[in-house]
């Protein structure tokens, strides 16, 4: 299955919104270069004008003087979409962006791009296929060095060519044994059972490994979440703060954060680490329809680790260590004895001893809490993660249609039965790259994307 | 006096901060292609470029690729600063952007830019005068089209244009007069007094009609605070809803805008309008020393133009009436009266009749605002207004020593004094267009500007 390109062009800001020096707007398909010479007026054409070059001019409406800009000019093939690609270069002003990209929509037949629509154009046109697609999002939205290397590893084709590699061992084995059907009749074995079975197993193994990397791939693209919890006054709120002011905190820029469901962003050696903080909710029955309780509750749900605190005085709540289990029950739990500058008289069953008004004790809880997130995993340039839940999906497929073709062999079930199962797991393969991949899940993927990229 | 550029070479981000589709970094100074040859790794190298050219790479360091990238050449010096240029288009991404700039200014002698840094560079390597530098922070900030073309008709140079024209009216008069003294023992006269006389009314009835531009002018460039004031339940915030709906509400920029001290922007036929709500706050003596009503003062003294409600209840407050003039004497007051729906059974002396609620009288009371606060002016893409206070201090100077000159012809005093006065004149004539603008005056314009321009 093949998607037709649509004819049109679009046009879009591609830079991000709000006032600076510059803003960009970008236009691609057939009828980009027409529509930026009715507007613009330079020395020269645009038309005449050839690939990759800039040039100084005005957009002229009404002989009014809109802006003086510069016009990049990319002719296909060679450009983000591989169509006709026009870049408009204006003075950094909200109004001013607004209203050429107007006059260009109300004079020409270029209409507002949707969402991801040009990185569309590029898979669609076979300039990327549809990991390094999704990688464009991910390398956009990175938040951490260690999440921009991930994507910049997928968006440079790594996992392509290895499903690529992965697909094409599949399709030999699915080729001897057509030809096998082929020759039925005559009895002809071209493969040892034995030796097909240790081909699709080293498929599986390599799948495995694939497979094995998402926990940490997704910790790579999306961060940890970390729930800070504990009963009044044992300081959550200090030990944030302490956190936040240590590591540099990333500024978030969801807006209109309250202080009552404090999220905050910190990075330890580029990783991401999500904080909540749960401070000023106790987990008491009585209370048990509020609707701060209910948002902890969420928070502890969807958190990857917990920071459970206590003091010096008071320990820990061993109430809330019991809910914490009950809410979530693959959640790891850090106990963290917090205000040792008072002094320690007994043992907590703590894992940690810190000093949120010292700092003492910090760094070791940096490091357990780096420890406990990654299992220990690091990854290099070359190293391929999996951080995306659809290519995971989509491999739990293939390993699902493989291990039923060695059911298949193994039950000597006739070879039709098994160029089925290999059928399957290649389009599954394939829908990863996006050679098959139905439309709703593209525009669902494409969606995503900010406008103008 | 003329200013020495310096030598270094400068790097920032020229793109509004946050994630989009692309964001440009901007360097310029003679090390602008060296520093990107150090990192940028593509077909050719930057530096065997042509100027205005394109070209596709990797950013790399240490192996790891940090972007793949748009490299912009522009060599000096038809480029924006007149010196070497390099932009670079990444992926929209804080985090890329950040680092890339690190990275070339941690391996090169590039250095981050100023505020306005660029835009200086334009201006003291005569790439534009001081009026069109200036006009470039008015472009980007203009939030109306009406105040777009006023920015955009200095930045065409029209103000520039007039101002070197009427300087050199001056200097063709003040060389005649120097010619005169140079034969002053022959008692030869150049010029008859009567002429040098008309010459001089002429430049200066010039100089009027740009003074006079300048409350159109600042209307223009900055709007028309317009402050909503009357007593409680009147319909003072009825009738802001109803303005922002009806005007499609411009929204502001500012972050931490709390709903206490309400200021929205609307936009009439292409002016700026300001609207200050007081909601809230009672003119009571004994709550004199409230802050909310400090605010509200503040607000009134700073208005152009008063909207003072009353209701056909109980009409107009003549206490809040009085206090408005003393708070600020020269400000136009407006009377509206407002829930005119449910009847009029008297004359409350008011200038317009409204309903906030069913829309009555509204259009009828934007027009004449507009009115009031244009004074009937409009403007054409051809007409020079002054909407910059510090022109039209400028031009005040040249006023006054250009009448102080008028003096001297008529008591006859000697033409060394004359020579004296034109000089002035001539001198701030120059600092408006910054060819003799003090350094501090400089700094003061361009650190206003953003990072990047």
């Amino acid at each position: 299955m093949k998607f037709e390109i649509s004819e049109d062009t679009i046009i879009a800001l591609a830079t991000p919104p709000g006032i600076g020096a510059i803003s960009i707007i970008r236009i691609s398909g057939p009828e980009s270069i027409s529509a930026i010479d009715k507007i613009f007026s330079g020395k020269m054409k645009i038309n005449d004008a050839k690939s990759h070059t800039i040039h100084y001019g005005k957009i002229i409406y009404n002989n009014e003087i809109l802006d003086d800009v510069l016009v990049s000019v990319f002719r296909a093939p060679n450009t983000y979409t591989a169509e006709d690609c026009i870049e408009i270069s204006t003075h950094g002003s909200p109004l001013i962006t607004q209203r050429i990209i107007s006059l260009i929509i109300d004079n020409t037949r270029v209409r507002p791009a949707e969402p991801g629509e040009f990185t569309k154009r590029a898979f669609l046109n076979n300039r990327i296929d549809l990991t390094q697609a999704e990688a464009v999002a991910d390398l956009i939205n990175s938040r951490t060095a260690v999440s921009l290397r991930g994507a910049r590893n997928q968006m440079n084709g790594l996992l392509f060519s290895k499903i690529r590699s992965l697909r094409q061992q599949l399709v030999d084995i699915s080729s001897i044994i057509e030809l096998e059907l082929d020759f039925s009749e005559e009895d002809i074995v071209l493969f040892q059972k034995s030796e097909m079975i240790g081909r699709i197993k080293d498929i599986l193994s390599e799948i495995d490994v694939l497979l094995n990397s998402y926990s940490f791939g997704k910790v790579i693209r999306d961060g940890i979440h970390v729930a800070i919890v504990g009963a009044p006054n044992v300081g959550k709120s200090s030990l944030l703060n302490y956190l936040l002011k240590e590591s540099r905190a990333i500024v978030s820029d969801t807006p209109g954060t309250t202080r009552d469901t404090i999220s905050e962003m910190i990075s330890i050696d580029g990783f991401l680490f999500r904080l909540h903080d749960t401070a000023g909710i106790r987990f008491s029955v009585d209370e048990i329809e509020n609707e701060g309780i209910e948002r902890a509750r969420q928070v502890i749900k969807n958190a990857d680790i917990i920071f459970l605190i206590g003091d010096v005085i008071v320990g820990f709540s061993e109430f809330l260590e019991e809910e914490l289990h009950t809410l979530n029950s693959t959640v790891r739990v850090l106990k963290i004895l917090n205000k040792i500058d008072l002094g320690v008289n007994s043992n907590y069953s703590e894992n940690f001893r810190i000093s949120a008004k010292t700092g003492f004790g910090i760094n070791n809880l940096l490091a357990g809490l780096k420890e406990v997130a990654l299992h220990g995993g690091t990854y290099t340039e070359k190293d391929i993660i999996i951080s995306n839940i659809r290519h995971f999906d989509c491999l739990m497929k293939v390993k699902t249609c493989l291990i039923k073709a060695l059911y298949t062999i193994s039950e000597n079930y006739s070879g039709e039965f098994l160029a089925s199962d290999l059928r399957a797991a290649e389009i599954s393969f394939s829908e990863i790259i996006g050679e098959i991949t139905p439309e709703d899940i593209l525009n669902n993927i494409f969606s995503k994307f900010c406008i103008g990229k």
